[in-house]
């Protein structure tokens, strides 16, 4: 299956404690597309970047599959360039710079070569935009991942609520997952949530892991732990993208394919932390990303006999 | 085999958000005991109570078959004794009285019925007062299970690390287990803690669930995501009874039992959280536990074919 993506293609210039980075290749559709293209799966992105944007960057995601048709390129514009320092814990951060340059007036174009792909995965973006992506496809998608964040629902929530609607598979973090429900369980939660639209929705934890529910039942998967993590940024990006193109590959969108989804995208993300942007990610093979899924199973696995 | 446990018998004063008690039976040990009776396995206190400890209490605990030779009865002393205020999240609380009485002079004494006891738990108690309760064992026994806090990494670190390098398996918390080992990375906290003397580590995670560490190998469970959190009082020794009690009854302290423990502690806590103080402990059935390990199963359980 084809697997379509809108969201930033950006630059990044990111600071922990292991070190900095001028400005880098970042983006959520990138970091989405990266992790698709391991599993060699067919996807094209829907974005818009600046006449400053390097041409070699665009290269490389068409030497890995990607169709960048639709990425718009406004020549006299600048690309969105986000900048910030993790702190020592790397839990959290500090935003230093946000430019949103050409994504201020971004007008989603999607390209005749992906209006046929069956999955949709709306980055996280202004609701507003994410809802003119979709009634911009001739026909509906097959399914529909969406990625949002607590800004929209303070900022964007009548709009938010009527993407949210029109959505097959919701992912957002536990704080978000309990402000958008007023609930703090996070098995009320998610029922209240399916109650807006989802029938499928990913309470994604950080380190903690993530929570699969659909249809009263629920799948938990732990964070794989690593001894260092040396960049957040991207993680939860990567975490969609594996998350999406495994569902793309297996061309089914059952609760067991979504669990098997659920590991290996965070069996990509685990990669992504460890080097600086999408560093990592962009040299992984499909042989290292099975491994770690291995890494998984064997994190997890358990008999009991009382 | 047989299971000594040495920790607090008490009396709880408990305020949530869904009710308050007066003041009903509590302490580590009364926790830990109840556990390892509905696993049916032979268990021991050794505590102190005051003349106002009520004997239907303790003939509950004989009736469940828990040996109670080892809690010394100050006639007239008084049992100790805390109350507590959960907030509206139930993962925080604040400590509203905390009255010490009879434990402020706890000299353990070690009946000569329990002497041969294989697994030693050492509920959180004065580290020094741990150890004195190793010292008294005619031989050490197989097994020694740790439950600190950071309250003593605090006060009596020398000690503490006394105990430390003296126990098998240590049960911490994330949080105490970076102060313990001054390493955020909790896999590198794990290792640093290993090398303090024990060679299995568990990090409780509360909500989030649980690890344990042994020899290079992790294994990761959630916990089980509840509706309701109605008193997380207990929970905690709960699972440190569970554990142990699952050890006892398989005579095996292999990482493999381990892992298995872990998940019956864990299935045995989610029931204490769901009423007041011990009330669901004394109630839930052997098969009731089975249910809820099945249901960890088919919380974790996944296959992946990429």
């Amino acid at each position: 299956m084809k697997l379509l993506v809108v969201g930033s293609v950006a630059f990044d210039a990111i600071e922990t404690p292991f070190g900095k980075t001028d400005k880098i290749l970042g983006g959520a559709a990138t970091y989405i597309t990266l992790a698709s293209s391991v599993l060699k799966v067919e996807s094209g992105i829907v974005s818009i970047v600046g006449g400053d944007f390097p041409q070699s960057d665009l290269d490389m995601l068409t030497n890995r599959g990607v169709n960048i048709e639709g990425i718009e390129i406004v020549k006299d514009g600048k690309t969105f360039f986000w900048s910030g320092k993790y702190h020592n814990d790397l839990n959290s951060r500090d935003t230093l710079v946000t430019e949103v340059n050409v994504l201020e007036h971004f007008d989603p174009k999607i390209p005749e070569s992906m209006q046929d792909a069956e999955i949709l995965l709306l980055g996280n973006l202004h609701p507003g935009v994410q809802l003119s992506v979709l009634e911009k496809m001739n026909n509906r998608p097959k399914l529909v991942i969406l990625d949002t964040m607590n800004f929209w629902m303070d900022s964007a929530m009548d709009i938010l609520l009527q993407m949210i609607a029109k959505t097959d598979v919701i992912s957002i973090n536990d704080e978000e997952a309990r402000q958008l429900s007023g609930e703090y369980s996070l098995v009320k939660a998610a029922k209240k949530i399916h109650e807006l639209g989802p029938k499928f929705v990913i309470i994604k934890k950080g380190e903690h892991g993530a929570l699969l529910f659909h249809d009263g039942k629920i799948f938990a998967i732990p964070a794989l732990p690593l001894e260092d993590v040396f960049d957040p940024t991207g993680a939860g990006d990567t975490f969609a993208g594996g998350f999406a193109a495994y569902l793309a590959k297996k061309e089914n969108f059952s609760f067991e394919t979504m669990k098997s989804a659920l590991i290996v995208g965070s069996a990509m993300a685990s990669f992504t932390v460890e080097k600086f942007g999408t560093e990592k990610l962009q040299e992984v093979t499909e042989a290292e990303i099975i491994a770690r899924i291995k890494n998984f199973k064997d994190l997890t696995t358990f008999e009991v006999e009382v």
